[in-house]
Parts: C-alpha cells; structure tokens; sequence
C-alpha cells in the first residue's frame, strides 16, 4: 500500500474541505462501498466526523451491525467508479470487483480500505443519538493513512445530479484560524 | 442586489461541496460575521443544515439569542475578507465595515445577507438538542437567494492554516444520485 500512517490530528484537512468519500463497511463476512458527501469535521482530535446515511442503504446495515467503517477519499481518476457506486445496491453484487476498486484489509480494521483512494479513515461509532431522528452517527477516526505523494488532491465535490467540481488550484493566506 | 430567489429544493447543490462560508448573525442592533467550514446537508427538503460553532465565538452567542443566521458563500475574490473575518472577533468591532463587506438586511430576516456573496440561504435554528455536548446544531433553511449569473461559482474550501482549495473544473456523469 503506498499510504502511510498519518497524523489524527490533521485528518480534519482531508475532510473540512467537503469531497465526495467512498464509505466502506463489513460484517459477517460482507463488504460494501458507498458515495457519501453528507459529512462534517465534528471536533479536531480525537477527530469526529458526523456522517448521515439514509437508513434505506445496504452500508447503513453493515455499519449499524458493525458499529465501524473506513471513509476512503477518492481523487478525480475515480469518478467513473464513484457514480457506478452509487447507482446500484451491494445487496447483491461485489462493487469492489464491478467497479475496479480493490479491498485491502489491515489488522484491526474490520471494512477494507480502497486501494485506489490517496486517504483512508478507519472509523468507529461514538454516538447513536442522532440516528433515528436524522439518520447522523457521530464516528470517531481512530487510526488514518495518506499518500504522502499526494500534495493538492483532486478530489471531488458533488453538485447534484452527477455533476461534480473536480478540486483545483491553491491558495494560501496569514490566517489564525487552524 | 444582484441575487434572486433561488429554490429550496436545491439548496443542497450549493452547501454539498463543502465550501466556507460566511455566518451572519444579528440581535438587538448588533451584526457580525465568522467563516465556518463545519457544516453538512441533513436533509433536501424543507433543507436542513448541521452546523458546529464553539461556544466561545459571539456569533453563537448571537445565533443562540436570536435563533436564526444567514448562510453566505463567497467566491476566491473574497479570500483575504474571509481570513480577516476569522482572524479576529466582532465583538468590539464592525467586520462588515472593517473588511469591505456589504450588509443587506432583508424584511423578515434579523441578520444581514452579505452583497458581496454570490448566495445567501437564511436560516433558523431547528434542533437544538446536540449543541450542549456538540457545539450542533440543526438550522433549516427558510429562504434561498442566488447570483443567476454565477454558473461555477470558484468557491473555497480550507484546508487548515490559512491554506485553501478553489473550486476547480466541472465534470458530469450519468448518476443516478439526487
């Protein structure tokens, strides 16, 4: 695997940025990939991410069983296998190998991380009080890895009906703010 | 103002790539603005937006005094505003004057939406009940105005430290996804 470990403390970099994550999830032997972009940074360390996935999908049973999935950020390259994601249900198909998106387990990590995706988040459920009102599970990134190769990432930004902003230039200014 | 109503319905389309934002918040006579990044779509329609903001800001203190905020997104002509708003508090200053910010009140609307922010979505607070432990809440978007002329807006989306990604190239896909 080309990523490393990298430091919880800057996983809100990864995210607070708004891309589109492919959340994987398993339980019992069963392993699912969805799209998601309904998330937000929660608290910077230990980080906590607040993710809302409608009840109806197949990932929201795998993780709801398992209590764990990893949030895999995929770059513009990937954007034919994240929509094929999306459109279809793991219910009754391995995404992984439909779409080209291959699993790598790590000890300790129950959902796979994707190989393919230059981050990878291994999270856990940290608070269920959200989730039957507004389907919203607090997660907790418990261990995080990162292609350090990767410097400006062309992550993707859903803008509805599959159209994406693909991320671009780079700017910097004196900012206080962390 | 160059803005005009913008449907609520698709007001997702706008907060989903997870751009800053500017926050407006107004009690008894006295306005103030913060950026923010820490916020999330919950729900299409009536809209629903999470948003995090520390209790040591006094905007929560005005958001929780007057129960509403306006959303305000600025594109990368507005970067250096953006940083200066964050870089300090408004609460022994004006920010709108400070750094060339223009308040437009709007009948019904208690905070000001910015002029210069291609939209504006005004809010008020809907759930309350993850603020204590949180620093959460749940604000639904009551009305939408947006720059008709702004097609790809060039957003910004930060990246910790004053560093920030702008809102690149357009792509789209066959999805099935909303």
């Amino acid at each position: 695997m080309s990523k490393k470990s990298f430091p919880l403390s800057r996983v809100y970099r990864l995210l607070e940025p708004g891309p589109v994550v492919l959340v994987t999830t398993a339980h019992k032997g069963k392993a699912n990939v969805m799209p998601l972009s309904w998330h937000m940074m929660m608290e910077f360390e230990p980080p906590l991410v607040g993710m809302l996935l409608s009840g109806r999908n197949y990932s929201f049973e795998l993780l709801t069983a398992s209590r764990e999935c990893v949030i895999n950020i995929p770059t513009v390259e990937l954007a034919k296998s994240v929509v094929a994601c999306g459109n279809c249900t793991g219910r009754d198909r391995d995404k992984f190998a439909a779409f080209g998106l291959t699993p790598k387990y790590v000890d300790g990590v129950a959902p796979p991380l994707i190989e393919e995706c230059y981050a990878s988040l291994a999270c856990k459920i940290a608070d269920t009080r959200m989730m039957n009102k507004y389907n919203l599970c607090v997660l907790e990134v418990t261990r995080a890895w990162k292609d350090p190769t990767v410097k400006q990432a062309r992550t993707l930004h859903h803008e509805g009906m599959g159209n994406f902003m693909v991320a671009g230039e780079r700017i910097k200014l004196a900012s206080k703010m962390k």
